[in-house]
């Protein structure tokens, strides 16, 4: 049987790998929200390391309520847009339907999971440095494995065949039956650079080559291992280490909560941050850092707010 | 016997206490750097809440070879500014000259002391808000306590006819038995307020109103107590609320740091974060917020000298 997938989102993730499905042919429908006048009538355009495409004619829709039942949906929002999951999702759900969280952060699956208390839920971590940088146009620079691991329901069989879907589409996919230690590996990455970026206006690059900020990024990895696991998942010092010695390997980045800020989006802050901070303190961790960098953003994110409006 | 005053670095503190020496008829020469032609012609004008006044024709100099051998010497430069003080001194001592270092931070005086191994060395901690506005223009907002008190040598008699000169002046000068403790206090206040209006580019007011910031405040002011009880000083969280209540009935402030951060001049990283850090891990005690504060301001710090040039 194939699989009908549902991309929630099309940016930098859902128009990727939905992207790629589609050019290998799977029946994929995509959401779209301001691009999709524009991608109605140009289709969607993927520049990527792996080779560059264009898709004329994809299925774009600009309310679930339009689209098909689907089998798999991809939740490609970022989640401070979590709370219109509730509405967005019920059009294309039936009963086996499997919603897959492609989204960074922790507890993102229990919060939808307990939303949706009949679904089938997992959870999606993506290696990749891919952005929307327009209308339809999506750049892939480097890297796009995607984990997956199911967290509410025993639909293991069809997360097999999703994979097995992405590999044969040319995408480095894997299942994982420990979520959280995925969520908890990339979080190693993702707290420490996506808050001290904002904080500093700067790139992991120049933040690794500091005599003050190394060691302070350091610090906020090894708080996450702790925390990790204070959790009862297993994460070490030497993973920070390889962190670090991996992103001084890579050009000078802007993680998305950079990106977020620069464009004056409101940042991932609870699921990145807050989440984290709160599980690690109910199992007796204090994130003292970490916290200190979520109050930063917060401040920082109010005062944009501010200015906004 | 009156004593000969000279004032190095004639700027926010040193301009105010000086011009109130000297207003009163005491023996007070003034060293300049920027504003020495300007002061020389025009004098110096103080705005001050206590009564404004304007000094015609004072003792300016450019250089201490070209000044008297002072009783008292007031350091009032900036402490990046200390790596002068050994060329700068030298020819305005004689063997019972006190030098009082009215500085911010902690450590100022063991570090001149050590300079100036035969010389009376001394401490002083302004309660002040006052700004140099231009050249010879200095105005006195609020307070203007003074506190002081030995740190090398026993001339606690001097200090004594020093604080019934300010007294006499119209000037709250007071001596303490423990320097330590006046110099904890307020670091109390200045190490929270000073990083944090930098990195977050606000106002104390901005900080202490919003409910992100307030916690973070108040833990890094309570990681200067536990620190100084490290040290053997003895402060109590007590002490950090009532910082957070007097804050809170303060105007909207920019502290120090954050003028010198918004002039692009160096900021008092050293002795204000790095020196209250060392002695309280050499004491056992680990001030992460704080360190992590002083990082960010590091970082912040290198990058303003980078884009200088």
């Amino acid at each position: 049987m194939k699989l009908k997938y549902a991309i929630i989102g099309t940016g930098a993730l859902g128009g990727f790998y939905g992207g790629k499905l589609a050019k290998a042919g799977h029946s994929v429908e995509f959401l779209l929200n301001s691009d999709y006048e524009y991608v109605k009538e140009k289709g969607l355009r993927i520049d990527s390391v792996l080779g560059d495409f264009h898709l004329p004619d994809i299925s774009a829709f600009r309310q679930t309520e339009e689209m098909s039942l689907a089998d798999v949906v991809f939740v490609c929002l970022k989640t401070t847009q979590n709370h219109l999951l509730k509405k967005l999702l019920p059009p294309i759900l039936h009963e086996n339907t499997l919603i897959i969280l492609l989204q960074n952060g922790l507890g993102v699956e229990a919060d939808v999971a307990k939303e949706f208390p009949n679904q089938m839920v997992a959870g999606g971590v993506a290696f990749i440095c891919s952005q929307k940088v327009g209308a339809g146009h999506i750049t892939h620079l480097d890297l796009g494995k995607i984990i997956m691991g199911m967290h509410q329901g025993d639909r293991g069989s069809v997360l097999k065949q999703i994979c097995e879907n992405f590999i044969s589409s040319g995408i480095d996919a894997e299942m994982t039956a420990d979520l959280d230690l995925i969520r908890w590996r990339k979080l190693v990455w993702n707290i420490p650079f996506n808050g001290t970026t904002v904080v500093m206006n700067t790139t992991t690059n120049s933040l690794i080559l500091d005599e003050a900020t190394r060691p302070l990024i350091y610090s906020l990895m090894n708080e996450v291992v702790c925390a990790a696991n204070a959790c009862g998942v297993a994460l070490n010092e030497e993973f920070a280490r390889k962190m670090i010695d991996m992103t001084e390997a890579m050009m000078p980045y802007e993680p998305s909560m950079k990106i977020d800020f620069d464009l004056r989006r409101e940042m991932e802050i609870f699921y990145i941050y807050t989440r984290p901070i709160e599980l690690a303190a109910a199992a007796g961790y204090d994130m003292i850092r970490v916290r200190m960098l979520e109050q930063e953003l917060r401040f920082m994110q109010k005062n944009l707010s501010n200015d906004k409006g």
